[in-house]
C-alpha cells in the first residue's frame, strides 16, 4: 500500500514496476480524475517534486498544492497530524520528502492513504533507485554480470545505499570510489576502487553529487582537486569500457563530479534518467494504488 | 454573492447550506471547468487552504496558484488592487484569509467576483463555523436544547465568536470555559463554567487551540498546568455526558488543550470535522456561485 | 519556436498575434491537455505569473507548479540545467522571468521546448508590450499617426524600451516624460516633453511604475513632489486630449504616478490592460506552439 524502500519489494515486484514503467513510455493510461495526490517536500527538491507531479498529472490525477514552508508543521504540528489531515480531506496518495530517516515508521500502519517515500534523510530514495534501475535495464537488458561503480560521497548519500542493495539483489556487482573520508563505515564489504581503475572496468559509472551544503570544499581539497582525483575527467572518460554509460542523479556540479563537456556526451544517460523518472514514478503510483485497491477489496470480502 | 460572516445568512440559508453539504457527501456534482478560483492566504493555514482547494477541485473548478508570500502586495499594492487584478484576469471566486478584521468591508461592494472569507483577524471564520455546525447537526439532528461549551482562548478566537452567535440563533445554549484572563470582555453575557462542570453538562465540548504565537506559556502557567486546569484530560473525558462529543478546529496541541490519547478517541469528532470541511466548503462555493448567477440574471432582466 | 523579444517578430507577425488575441476574446479554443507548461519566475510578479497561468489554463494546458524560491537553482544549478531538466521531464513550454538581461541567449538554441520571455532584467517584457499594443489597437484601430507618451522611470524600465521600438515600427510617434535623471542615455533620439504638454498632445499617456526597490524617494523628491511634477494629477487629466487614454503596466502606486481617483476613471485602460493580458498570452502561447509544430514537421520531412 506504501512505497517506502526497495527492501520491501521482492525481486519479482521490482521487475513488475520496471516493466510497467517501460509500458508507460508508449501507452497512455486512462485518466484517474477521482484520485487526489499531494506532495509534501519538507526538504527542497525541484527535480523530484516536479517529476512526481508530472507523473501524477500524466496519470490524470488531481494534484493538491501543498507548501511545506508555510505548513502547520511549522506551528509545531506533527507529521502524523498533517498526514491524517490530508487523509481526512480526501487525499489518496502523499509523496513525502523529509530530513528524518525512516520518518515513515511512525505513519505507515496508522493511515489509510498511500505514502510514497520521496527521500528520508540519509536513508532511502526509492524513486531515484527505481529510475536508475530502469535506465540500466534499458541499456543492458539485464543486471546480471554488470559492474557498477558508485563514486563520490557514499557516506551521506541515500542514493548510494538504496542502489547498492537493489543492484546486488538483482545480480550486479557494485564498487565504490571517491575520497576515503567519505566511505561508509557500515558498508565496508563493498570493494573500493580508484577512479582510474573504475572507468576501465565498469559498465556503469554512477557519480554522486558533492553536497556543498554538507561538505565545505577547501578543507581537504578544492573543487579542481576533487575533479582531478575523484571526478570523471575528459581523460578518464576516454578510458571507459566499450558500451559503458555514465549516470548521475543530478543536479550536477559541472566540473566537479564530472567534466562540463561530458554531461551531455554520448555515454551520458543523465537526462535519460530524468526522462525515465516520470514513467518510473507513474509505475510506482500505479503500484501503490493497485495494492490499496486490493486491500480495500479484502476488507470488503 | 459573497460569504463573509454567518450574520448575513438567515437561519433558513444556514440550513440550506448544511443540507447541501450533506447531499454532497454522496452526490458528485457536475464539473465546472469554466469557473476559476484563487486562494489568497495572507496568513498561513494549510488546513483551511487545502480544504478549500479540495472543495474547488471536487467541484471541477480551475484553481489558480497564488503565493501570498511573493505577491505584489508585498510591494505595497493594496488588497483591493490585488483582488481587482484577479477579477480582471478572469477569476470568479477568491477565498481570502487576512490578518485585518473585516478586511472585506473595503472590497465587497466594489468587485464583481465572489469573496469567501477564509478568516479575518480575530473576526470571523465562517467556513470553520459551518463545518462545526454540520458536525453537530449530523450528530444530534438538531441544535435546539443542546449545550455547547467552548473552551480555551475565547478572547482571541474567531471561531468562538462566530460559533457562539450561530449556535444561539439555531437554538443551542453556549457556555465558555478556560482561563479567566482569556474571557472576552464583549461577550460577558455568556455563562462561564469550570471545565470539571462543563464535561458533565455539555453535549459538545469544543476546545480551542492555544495560540503559541499570541500567548507565551510560562507567563501564567506551563503547558502542563494549562492541561490540568483548563484542558480535556483523560479523567475529565470519563465524566463526559453520555453521547456527548469532543470537537477542536485543529491543529491540536496534543497534551495541552486535549490529552494526546483523546484526539482520536470514540467521542472525538476532530477528523470528522476536517472531512466535513470539504463538503461544507463545496456547499459554500455553490451558494455564492448561485447568488452570483442570480445577480447576473437580474442585471440582464 | 520561442517568444523572447518583439524584435524577432515581423510587423506582420505582430498583427497576427494581435488579431488572434482579439479572436480569443470571443472564441474558446479546444483544450490541449497533452501540453505541459511551467512558469519559472525568479523575480516576483504575481500579476504576470497569474496572467500566464490563466492563459495556459484557458488553453486547457497542464500547468506544473514550480517554486523558483526553493528550486535547485538556489543550490547553484544553472538556469540551463534547470530548463533541460524540465524538458527531460516532458514540459513543452516554459515562461521565464529572470533578473539577468538576455538570459535566454544561453538557452534558445540548445533546448527543444519553447521559451516565452516573461521579463529579463531591464531588457524586454514582450507579453506586457503585446498587451499594451492590443489595448491601443482596440482603442484606435491603428497605430499610425498616434502620439504615445511614456512617462516615468524610462531608464530602468523594460516596458519603456520594448514598447518604444514596437510602437515606432507600427507607425506611432513616441515621446518620453519624467525626471531628467531617469532618461535613458541610449535613447536620446526620443523627444522629451513636460507632463503638462504631454497630456495636451498625446493619444496615449502611458505611465510607468516608480520602482521603490530601485529608487529611494527622498533623494531628489518626495512622493508628493513626484506626483505634482511628473505624475498624472487630477488637474492634468482634465487637460488631456479628447478620446485619449491612460495606461499603466501596474501595480500602480496610487497618488504617485497617478492620482488615486484616476486609476479607474473613464479614460483609464489599466484594468482593461490586465484583462487583455490573458488573451494576449494565450495568443503568444499558441504562436510558439504553432512554430514548434512547424519545426517538428520540418524535421520529419
Amino acid at each position: 500500500m506504501h512505497f517506502l524502500t526497495l527492501d520491501e519489494l521482492t525481486v519479482e515486484d521490482i521487475y513488475k514496476v520496471l516493466h510497467q514503467a517501460e509500458t508507460l513510455q508508449t501507452h497512455q493510461p486512462p485518466p484517474k480524475p477521482d484520485l487526489y495526490a499531494a506532495n509534501l517536500f519538507f526538504e527542497n527538491s525541484t527535480r523530484t517534486k516536479c517529476s512526481f507531479e508530472m507523473a501524477q498529472r500524466k496519470l490524470g490525477m488531481n494534484v493538491l498544492s501543498f507548501d511545506a514552508g508555510t505548513a502547520s508543521i511549522s506551528k509545531g504540528e506533527s507529521l502524523y497530524d498533517t498526514v491524517k489531515t490530508l487523509e481526512a480531506i480526501g487525499v489518496d496518495v502523499v509523496v513525502i520528502r523529509h530530513s528524518e530517516e525512516r520518518y515513515f515508521d511512525a505513519l505507515k500502519d496508522k493511515v489509510s492513504l498511500s505514502i510514497i517515500n520521496g527521500g528520508d534523510g540519509m536513508g532511502h530514495h526509492p524513486s531515484q533507485c527505481m529510475l536508475d534501475l530502469l535506465t540500466i535495464y534499458q541499456e543492458f537488458g539485464t543486471f546480471k554480470g554488470l559492474t557498477v561503480t558508485i563514486a563520490g560521497d557514499i557516506r551521506h548519500s541515500r542514493v548510494a545505499r538504496s542502489n547498492t542493495y537493489a543492484l546486488q539483489r538483482l545480480g550486479a556487482e557494485v564498487n565504490f570510489s571517491g575520497p576515503p573520508a567519505w566511505r561508509d563505515p557500515e558498508m565496508t564489504d563493498i570493494p573500493f576502487v580508484e577512479m582510474d581503475q573504475a572507468v576501465k572496468e565498469s559498465d556503469v559509472v554512477m557519480l554522486l553529487r558533492v553536497q556543498h551544503e554538507r561538505h565545505a570544499f577547501g578543507e581537504n581539497f578544492t573543487k579542481q582537486e576533487y575533479h582531478q582525483q575523484f571526478g570523471l575527467t575528459v581523460d578518464r572518460e576516454r578510458k571507459m569500457k566499450k558500451n559503458s554509460i555514465i549516470m548521475h542523479p543530478a543536479p550536477v556540479n559541472r566540473g566537479v563530479e564530472i567534466a562540463d563537456e561530458l554531461v551531455e556526451c554520448e555515454r551520458s544517460r543523465i537526462f535519460k534518467q530524468m526522462k525515465n523518472g516520470v514513467v518510473t514514478r507513474m509505475a510506482m503510483l500505479q503500484y501503490v494504488q493497485a495494492k490499496r485497491e486490493e486491500t480495500k477489496h479484502e476488507l470488503i470480502n
